[in-house]
């Protein structure tokens, strides 16, 4: 009988890699640069020889889990854009490697949810969701203890819920006015332009063209006047989106997670005060809460997907 | 073994009764009045002695289930305020009742969801929604052919949705802006008259108080410029709506049901168009559609809780 599991997080520039026990110990992880040349057809391969070539033998490995950047159904992946890989047979390919059967696949941000529901901010609770504030906006949905895939690999992509009906701005995604606009960093980063230029609202940073997400919160906790009034739209947008997630899978906890949600108590405290405003009062007591896992998420959330077969 | 299953759709003017085969068949249907006096305590021994009298031997029965109108989590009720039950335990008087403890009980609009992918319009798919548009705007969510309770119940509350950020009506929830301001028979209505007296369009029902919704509707299709104004505005934030399930649940199937959806197909393309525009591409092909069992979908879906055990 096994004593490991491998979980791998394979993002467009790292392929993250962890090396956990069944109770879900991490005992080792390290990171390998994505090769996408060839539509990506290396990746996988080069997952393969850098576990190869651990101390580990691989006869005493349970199983292999994988979070991919794209949508995936019933273990299939549809498309990773970044990676070139599209309705790409990442089982077989993996399973020709290792000899192994026992490989489990899942979209990355749904991943990070399971992570966060096995060790990290949402231990003890059956039905979780997670949001990822980034570049984009992600998130992942964990209901009864099982992430909801959604039959074309769209759920949890709550990035994508539509919060600004008339003048909204462009998404990557092709619509208007997406939670992403407005809360991603490059959403908040806009959002401080735009309202530089119109209002009058004093700050510190006027006529500073680049300034980074880190920045405006740094600025809004000190009461600088047009930061808070970035964050406080940003914050009521999220707390938005949060009661719209408590009416429809009502979880218990809410899990604030990706590069910004490291504005920390902050910037939860506002999202909860807009929640508490908005929310459908039966659902009032959700908690929301900032994530515990941080970069590892993923791989957490990747081994988890073999614990729970 | 037993060859019967009841489902009941306990609402608060009649209880609905269904003898169901095992395989889903209707054999027989009733109603009885609901008796709210003294908090309710006497619907179930009504509903008992209603099925005690009847030709089926209570032992062929395999199970009961009930939809109640309110939340439910893990089985119990929380409250039914139109009923006055608070914490009332449903199973444990019907089980002393019909000595069966195979007794199910769940939150009405989960059931109808439930009774549409069981025998409605929904058959065929794993992961379905279903709003039901009426006096309010309800919903269930069917996800890998479970309904979603949420922990609180709150679950599929699709009509709590806030869908108009400002200036928007005070929902009966006493929150704003809700699905339900706009969406639901009152609503509709209360857009009628709102646009009756803000707008100039064209209308052969000017200067009428009180208009049913079908006569809106009716109007509408019949090309009343200001009854289509109305109609494109509800079917706007019904579109609106299935977008987010969307992205959230991403389910196969959104069943539009309750007494407004019987405007038809008519209604049902305008959302349609909506969803279109609005839509997350990946989850663009998502299915809406017309429900199939009008007032019958309650029973049915209480009786597949006993056939889902």
């Amino acid at each position: 009988m096994g004593k490991y599991i491998y979980g791998f997080d394979i993002g467009g520039t790292t392929v993250k890699i962890g090396l956990f026990s069944l109770e879900g110990v991490i005992i080792k992880k390290w990171e390998i640069r994505t090769n996408k040349r060839e539509h990506g057809k290396h990746i996988i391969k080069d997952v393969f020889n850098s576990i190869k070539n651990h101390s580990i033998p691989l006869s005493e490995v349970i199983g292999y889990g994988f979070g991919v950047p794209g949508p995936v159904v019933n273990g299939l992946i549809v498309e990773c854009v970044n990676l070139g890989w599209k309705n790409y047979d990442l089982f077989n390919e993996f399973s020709k490697l290792s000899g192994s059967r026992s490989i489990f696949i899942e979209n990355d941000a749904n991943v990070a949810a399971l992570g966060e529901a096995w060790k990290g901010a949402a231990v003890g609770y059956n039905n979780s969701a997670l949001i990822t504030i980034g570049t984009g906006v992600g998130g992942g949905l964990v209901v009864n203890g099982s992430v909801i895939e959604g039959v074309h690999g769209a759920a949890g992509e709550i990035g994508h819920i539509k919060v600004i009906h008339e003048n909204g701005l462009l998404c990557n995604c092709g619509n208007i006015g997406c939670l992403e606009t407005v809360a991603s960093a490059t959403g908040i980063k806009n959002e401080f332009k735009s309202l530089m230029k119109s209002s009058s609202l004093s700050t510190r940073l006027r006529g500073m063209n680049e300034v980074s997400v880190k920045l405006i919160f740094d600025s809004a906790k000190e009461n600088d006047q047009l930061c808070l009034a970035v964050v406080d739209k940003v914050s009521y947008y999220l707390g938005y989106a949060c009661t719209v997630l408590s009416v429809i899978t009502n979880p218990n906890i809410i899990v604030i997670g990706g590069g910004v949600s490291r504005a920390g108590k902050f910037f939860i405290d506002k999202i909860r005060k807009n929640f508490d405003e908005l929310v459908f009062n039966p659902a009032k007591n959700a908690i929301i809460a900032e994530a515990k896992l941080g970069n590892d998420a993923g791989i957490y959330g990747a081994a988890s997907l073999v614990k729970n077969g």
